[in-house]
């Protein structure tokens, strides 16, 4: 909230610090990234790339967002308090003959205002499973790129209508108009189709608030998109501009390698045409155990192949707005499983489950030779996909979507 | 297209005739099925349960309507010519506090009509495969519990705002009003969430045509509702009243056992609070292999152990408008995949790739001591969800939602 409490000097020394400011981003373009949590995991500082430790993952079903994992691609966008003053979204509708219309933040706020509770996870979230069966290129996540908040904002559907958009199934079927276009500060670009962007049921926001307070820097200050159920890089931050248009967004982001499941055979992204493969939206099922505790009684006289009562506790969370139904655990090495009981998360409408869904679940698990026990995970969402059993069949090159049975050893000594 | 037939007899020749036809139902409620096509393959025929034998599949990508698969609860309607004279659609929005408007068919025709191609895929598809782990109850369906047509109607959206429906966001969150009943004339209802009845894009329609002709009667004649991405047992046929409604459908196809996945550990339905499963709306992402050729040149000196070209060919489906985005095979039981070339379906819009998608594939497969070749396939949808490895480890009681990698046999000799 540097801003707020910036906004109490008077306008000379502001002037002052402002331009001091600029300088030192000039020499170090890093210069003015905002300070993170120490608990977080960092896997790189520039850009930040840090992801929330295990044993906090599921610690509040709303992340506090200093703990909410961080995924940037560029220095994180700094503004001063005059840009502050002065900023403004365009929702840029040339395209479909209208004019460009600039919205102020105050502006914006005086909209209706809805809220949303979305979970957030990076399309490379447990890539780092991948790299046991072959190295992938990206960021070696574990579980924790994914978070949840509740995100306050103007529904993106309600602008482009403020903007002049008319009749959206006209304006897609005869004037082409598809995809909308979000634009960052940071230089970022991706897109969304217009069903998604005016689906009335899609929950779409121009996010500026976060669990009631203004967006942190590292998570989109002043603006950002949220668009529930879709993978977080759609979630664009920092933004600047709205744009109806013919196609997807240009960039590496929407048409590049980055973002793109290829075939698990190829290797290199010349021996295919991108084009063809969709840029990721919604992701598919996944869970995460991130505790195992032995119940009372058994820790200190187990023996080996015994079966032992654990508790367990963790997270699941699918793409598209499919709640989480049933969450199945086995101790057993899949020869029996056991159903979690369901916990936050569960009151979530049908189809519009946005937000990941906690789980707990006390079983048997059998004690192994190093004295520990072995769990695996699997989520079943309202579509009943379930998580396949390995990651090996899922491999591809960029390391994405990996929503196999989540496995976790836990020492019972 | 009987009663076209029966509509060029003289009105007296014809009352005999419904009086006939009516004493021949009260003895035997099934005296007056529609014949089937012989190629089916008939599970049982009192109600008639048949699938497309896998050598006809894939052979159109709209399946012939004779050749549509068929899964009746009950006896096929049957409507006298008067009957279908007077035939109305109830659209019952009581519940909302507005009078029930009755619809006849030839008002419905003058409404503005919409055609959808979408795939319909009976929930147990596949359940045989089931049995080879653990016996299930039902139909023991093979691969061909799927069909695909160009449906033809009125959007449901349309009807109900014609009916008086005029703020669905206001009517759910203020009213209530969170589900769309449907009755058939054969006694089955189901229903689903407003979120897709009045989602602009959800495609749902009441359907009066197949292929461009009147519905079959085993199809649903004289209407039906097609509920694009939705399991079948949406999709209720024979529709006489459409009722929005503060709860689901009432019944055993809503909020029985029949339509829900258990957990795995489950066997007695009495062991579970069958409210809190959810009614299954979409299904997975699902592959089949309908046949396996010798790539010539190879067929007569193959010896065990050697790698031969074989082209396979097949489809692909998955729920909710998830297009499909590839087809992965393996001949050498999993080690390497080959990506299969995406034939008709691929240019469905995505998000609404309501329909299934075929495929062929050339491709290396190991000669087996027996003279044969394994392939497996596995599909990958829009939300890059992935068909498990084994159908094991989602083995529920009622045999649904058998969506593991599709394997197939073939002799090459």
């Amino acid at each position: 909230m540097e801003h707020m409490v910036v906004g109490k000097l008077i306008e000379e020394d502001q002037e002052a610090i402002d331009e001091q400011l600029e300088a030192l981003t000039q020499d170090d373009p890093y210069s003015l990234e905002p300070l993170s949590h120490t608990a977080l995991k960092v896997h790189s500082d520039q850009p930040m790339n840090a992801e929330v430790p295990e044993e906090l993952l599921t610690q509040h079903y709303l992340t506090p967002p200093s703990l909410f994992y961080i995924r940037h691609h560029h220095p994180v966008p700094h503004l001063t308090v005059e840009q502050i003053k002065n900023y403004n979204v365009e929702i840029d509708l040339s395209a479909y003959g209208k004019d460009t219309l600039k919205i102020s933040l105050d502006d914006l706020k005086k909209m209706p205002k809805v809220e949303v509770t979305a979970t957030l996870q990076c399309s490379g979230n447990r890539r780092s499973g991948f790299n046991e069966f072959e190295r992938t290129s990206g960021t070696k996540w574990g579980q924790g790129a994914i978070s949840t908040a509740k995100w306050g904002g103007v529904r993106l559907r309600d602008l482009l209508t403020h903007a002049g958009l008319e009749d959206p199934i006209d304006a897609q079927e005869n004037g082409k108009m598809e995809h909308v276009r979000f634009h960052s500060l940071d230089g970022m670009m991706a897109s969304i189709g217009i069903e998604k962007a005016m689906n009335p049921y899609g929950d779409v926001i121009l996010c500026y608030e976060m669990d009631g307070d203004p967006l942190p820097r590292d998570h989109g200050f002043p603006l950002r998109i949220i668009v529930p159920g879709y993978a977080a890089v759609r979630n664009v931050k920092w933004i600047n501009k709205i744009e109806l248009s013919k196609d997807e967004a240009e960039g590496p982001w929407q048409r590049g390698l980055n973002y793109k499941v290829l075939p698990p055979d190829v290797r290199d992204a010349n021996d295919i045409d991108l084009s063809k493969i969709p840029s990721i939206t919604e992701l598919g099922v996944y869970s995460g155990i991130t505790s195992i505790d032995a119940v009372e009684g058994y820790v200190s006289n187990y023996t080996v192949g015994e079966t032992v009562l654990v508790k367990a506790s963790g997270w699941a969370y699918s793409g598209g707005g499919r709640n989480i139904v049933r969450v199945d655990l086995t101790g057993d090495g899949a020869k029996t499983w056991k159903s979690a009981t369901l916990q936050e998360g569960t009151d979530q409408r049908y189809g519009r489950g946005w937000a990941w869904t906690f789980w707990e679940c006390t079983m048997p698990a059998i004690v192994q030779d190093d004295g520990s026990v072995h769990l695996y995970s699997k989520g079943v969402d309202l579509a009943f996909n379930v998580q396949p059993e390995s990651c090996a069949h899922q491999w591809n090159v960029r390391g994405l979507g990996n929503n196999s049975w989540f496995r976790k050893k836990a020492q019972l000594l």
